[in-house]
């Protein structure tokens, strides 16, 4: 099997990752709630302030290919603020297509957000995960995560659209 | 009771965001886990790229007293990105110190930071609470807010210094 690698995204791998989103949103049975667009994605991770940060695994092209790089895998991510611990970083996302599984790719790419977050200072890094995805969870404990909901109780809560602009009074 | 104010902090209202933030601390059960200082307050919130912004309640100063303006709570907030759905703002912290509630202040808060989300081109409002803070809960329900843990199974998972630091190979 050819060799993948992990690399920053380019503002070109959008499309890919559009894809990827959506298989993700399909694998958590929630693929009704992707709204994004690939101009969005462009947008808002590749002018002048980035909203986000992210790393894809790819494939080189096979001889003759003319798509150039497969990507197979995506870990996106950004900045946020604990009061108690300062700068964290917050993966958002992180999945690797079903036929790329159990080579590590996950890993490396968790690996390489914690490299960048101890380069940029932070003292943590956060993640959330669906209680049924029990390999995921797995993993992360595994490479030394911890569960805040199991063992502190945090519940993760939203005003979505519709409730944001009531609160706002518009 | 003399009216509260909600306005934007300023630098100089560091010392008595931390001393509101370890309030808060103590009221979760979890002030040991408070690290950090008023000078990393001043310096990540108030540099040339700030990672927080912070809504403050304050009491104008009595007459005769020279500390100036008493902070009586606060709200604490970033952006972040949903790759469902964009732009999104999460409110980390919101508190107000006991002998001031009861007054909607908590709600003022939340709804300036609605209104900021909105005029930022957010999609949605997030926050994390515990599950037994029933109050708070009740509160964020009765305005509008979802249990995204107890409707979806979310569950927050950290990796804290030691661990990120293995994971990162350093």
């Amino acid at each position: 099997m050819a060799s993948v690698r992990i690399r920053e995204a380019e503002e070109g791998d959008c499309g890919q990752i559009l894809r990827l989103i959506r298989e993700l949103a399909e694998y958590e049975k929630l693929s009704d709630q992707v709204q994004i667009s690939e101009e969005a994605l462009r947008a808002d991770g590749f002018g002048e302030n980035p909203l986000y940060r992210c790393l894809v695994a790819d494939l080189p092209p096979a001889s003759g290919d003319t798509q150039g790089p497969r990507v197979v895998g995506y870990g996106l991510y950004y900045f946020i603020y604990s009061t108690w611990k300062g700068r964290t970083v917050y993966l958002e996302d992180i999945y690797v297509t079903p036929e790329y599984r159990g080579q590590g790719i996950g890993s490396k790419i968790i690996r390489r957000v914690a490299q960048v977050a101890l380069d940029q200072g932070c003292s943590q890094f956060r993640l959330a995960v669906l209680d049924w995805n029990q390999r995921a969870m797995a993993l992360y404990k595994a490479l030394g995560a911890q569960d805040l909901t199991e063992a502190e109780g945090w519940h993760a809560f939203t005003f979505d659209g519709e409730a944001m602009r009531k609160l706002a009074g518009k």
